[in-house]
């Protein structure tokens, strides 16, 4: 088997691989960086909707989207293809260091023994993640100190995240939540609002955005109190207010909603 | 006094305020939608070092910096000149709605009640925040849930910032911490690790992100048990890492780090 600390065969070519966070979608979010790395790519590889937010690419650039392979295997794929010296980017969503592509990518170079893997020239290309967008739009509900949970119990227990709201609600920290609910788990989300009921009043402020910055885009304000669990899904990233987030009138509807910068 | 609910006065022009998040500072990481709103602006308002970061501006462009002023009175001049019938941006370093200018620009508009104000074209354009630039340097130490504090104690008491480094150390969330330690409090991030150090291991990563995305750039991975105060001011990021938090030796030198996707 060969090591981390062999000398690389002469012949090796040396590619690179960048993972490339293409923000909420829309071209404007776009960093000159990201669009850059996207236009220099030989190999595109993504999950298919991704690919095509980040697109056009040219006829000689090489598209392997896919539906639902895993994360793994796309990130194993890229780096097979940088090992042989091509210039690979990998288009994550949002922040690919942020419930993204880039954990995926470290992991997958991490187990891999090939000194070809771990000679490639990797780069990661952080985006605007979906909580960013969606605070922005209603104010600055992040303007404090907060947490970003992914309430997804496909890779860690729902103990450890039931503890973790828990934590987060004590701690009174602002509460940004990621997959906050699925067809195949549509009770967790309710189990989450029953938690944090249980520390919050009803009127703290909750934003809730579904496919921000896409041209589906809705962004909600409303309450603890308030909020079903019918209001969410797999698209939407929802924040919930800590004791000191504020709302107040918008002259064009609606409410705005901030957290100050101060605590008393 | 005049009230939301008031019509406005006839006349009243009704100006465009835009908060505009910069990134990390280099033009590679400023969005096209923030780039855009920076040309239009007639009145560029904003902290010195983060207008020059987001210059160079045209002649007829009005540029309203200032050394030291305090956020509430940048905010405030911004709205002035809005509710005059200006075209203004505020700039913000980063994310404007982490720990930046959005809140206070939100405070100023829900404590006046000038209906001129509430009549402002008010947008908040999101930016890449240091956390998100420091982590894709070293791999994807965010890449599980997380929370984002401030240690600095000017705007809320050091019991809450202890409290809530206390319940995020309980609850295995990674850590990222903004004002770390200034000349004026050199005492606290110390106190911080002494905490965080009762929790996680010493071999626990850490990585230290200076000035990401300047010139100056100076990102280090060290460890809980090695990371000394003195390496770190006003203008690091650190990113402590949680008990999943791995490190992993990089080909050209030093480490990757990375929090895996799942959680045992």
């Amino acid at each position: 088997m060969s090591r981390l600390s062999d000398p690389l065969p002469d012949a090796a070519p040396a590619g690179r691989l960048a993972v490339v966070g293409i923000g909420p979608g829309a071209a404007e979010w776009l960093a000159p960086a990201a669009r850059e790395e996207l236009a220099l790519a030989q190999d595109i590889v993504g999950y298919t909707t991704y690919v095509e937010l980040a697109g056009p690419f040219r006829a000689e650039q090489r598209v392997l989207d896919s539906d639902n392979r895993c994360e793994m295997e796309r990130a194993r794929l890229a780096f097979e293809l940088a090992a042989q010296g091509r210039r690979v980017a990998v288009v994550s969503s949002g922040d690919p260091g942020i419930f993204a592509m880039a954990a995926a990518v470290m992991e997958a170079l991490e187990q891999s023994h090939d000194p070809n893997w771990h000679a490639v020239e990797l780069v990661i290309l952080p985006g605007i993640s979906a909580a960013q967008l969606a605070a922005a739009r209603v104010g600055a509900p992040l303007g404090h100190d907060f947490c970003v949970l992914s309430l997804s119990n496909n890779l860690k227990p729902w103990a450890q995240i039931a503890r973790r709201l828990e934590h987060a609600a004590q701690a009174d920290l602002v509460i940004a939540l990621y997959n906050p609910r699925s067809v195949a788990r549509p009770q967790q989300f309710a189990q989450a609002l029953d938690l944090l009921r249980i520390h919050r009043a009803p009127t703290t402020p909750v934003v809730l955005g579904r496919d921000v910055g896409r041209p589906d885009e809705l962004v909600r304000v409303t309450t603890l109190g308030e909020v079903v669990p019918e209001q969410v899904d797999m698209r939407t990233v929802v924040i919930i207010g800590s004791s000191q987030t504020r709302l107040f009138p918008r002259l064009t509807g609606g409410n705005w909603v901030y957290t100050p910068r101060w605590y008393p």
